[in-house]
């Protein structure tokens, strides 16, 4: 089963991101992709100012378009995400659909990216958003699907809920940045599908040289042994690999790291 | 501050391995080092036939000298791992010893390292060892010290629970092997690092060309921010680095990440 991360660039013109995602996706499911994943914020500049005013609810024309690609496409769609609004809060949300265009789940981002690195790079989310409050692991023909949220990676609780939930495959969109990014995005992947003993796929947009927020790239996919599966560089891309779950049940057999854990010590 | 790792090759000779380990600890301490750590099973054979043959209570000549060590020393030492006889049950046992030579701690390893990689690797711990069942922190006059034993670190949960419960610095006597060690020690140990916002050191008995057991060794200590501060290769050695608690306060306030741990999710 082949699963493609869709590395696209993100404008400030809602229509034009649609018509760009949509273009990825057919050529996605074209060339065999199976689950489609979107990037973080992928309607929308990644930018507070700009969520509310991108902001839609499940009666948007994001929403319904994404349903359309999926049943058209006969695709799994991880929707990466984008500004949800609900009762007048805003949430970075990822909505997923099946193959027959029907939402199967949604996940709130559940950690804001609050952070200050003097003189580097400074972020406050939570002046604009609000977050989720739950795990999101969804059913779908090819096994468990985990979805989190890009700093929601960052949290091994959050992993460990969604695999022990039955999570097969963890899916982020993300858009780390030139301080975070070289410095942790490989990694973090890496040791999360080492320890969780599954693989993970991380969906970055692409780098604009003007923007503010200077995006990573790197789109990847790990496999359970924490090796580099496929990883794109800072441009606009597509990346189709095997999913390769038998695989993923010899490293589960060979070193149970699952079935060691202790619970009665944690 | 001052970190030593010991990173010393482990003979079939109990006493020649006694004797090294007193060397090294008088060396690390003269350059410097106020913590010094040394590798799992620096006193015997890493292999299920010597264990029962090696083990001691806490009378032993090991743990004696340990406490000299320590007090001569005048320094923490976290004495790597030795196999310990209890009530005729073997554990793979840390001592832990303040400048004094009191000892303040001990851990017993909690995960057995039993893996079976197809024409690979096969070790089975359990038919010999019996396990720990409770983390260990110890406080000690640099601040709170966390400690675990090689295939310990492989379970985010023990580190999470270490650092909450104030663990500043963690220290893994350790010995990986040659499938296992390229792959995943030192991913490991700058995630564990990253996502715990802790220096890490982790101490590899040095590789003995013969043995069937051959030991990664590649000693290192990782910062918060998941970088290596420094690293050893295979063969004997000691690396001695600076840990700065500052760079890890403010690590802690830029990117705050155990401050944004959402415990009603997971």
């Amino acid at each position: 089963m082949k699963l493609g991360l869709i590395q696209m660039s993100v404008v400030n013109n809602k229509a034009e991101n649609l018509k760009r995602a949509e273009k990825y996706i057919k050529s996605a499911a074209m060339n065999g992709a199976r689950i489609v994943v979107l990037p973080e914020m992928f309607n929308c500049p990644y930018d507070n100012s700009y969520f509310r005013a991108y902001a839609e609810g499940l009666d948007g024309d994001t929403v319904r378009q994404m349903s359309n690609w999926a049943r058209e496409s006969r695709v799994i769609l991880v929707g990466g995400s984008i500004p949800e609004i609900h009762e007048n809060f805003i949430y970075n949300t990822s909505y997923i659909f099946d193959e027959t265009g029907t939402l199967i789940g949604k996940h709130r981002k559940a950690h804001l990216f609050d952070i200050d690195i003097k003189n580097k790079i400074k972020f406050t989310e939570s002046e604009v958003l609000s977050s989720g409050n739950k795990s999101t692991v969804v059913s779908t023909k090819y096994g468990k699907i985990g979805v989190c949220i890009c700093y929601d990676i960052r949290f091994p609780e959050l992993a460990r809920k969604m695999v022990l939930e039955g999570a097969e495959l963890i899916l982020v969109p993300g858009a780390f940045n030139m301080v975070t990014g070289p410095a942790h995005w490989t990694l973090t992947a890496r040791a999360r599908a080492l320890d969780n003993q599954v693989y993970y796929g991380l969906c970055s947009p692409a780098r604009n040289e003007g923007d503010d927020y200077q995006i990573y790239g790197h789109s990847l996919i790990t496999n359970p042994w924490g090796e580099i599966v496929g990883q794109l560089d800072e441009k606009e891309g597509v990346l189709i690999k095997e999913i390769d779950l038998e695989f993923q049940e010899e490293i589960r057999e060979q070193l149970p790291l699952l079935r060691h854990r202790k619970e009665d010590i944690y």
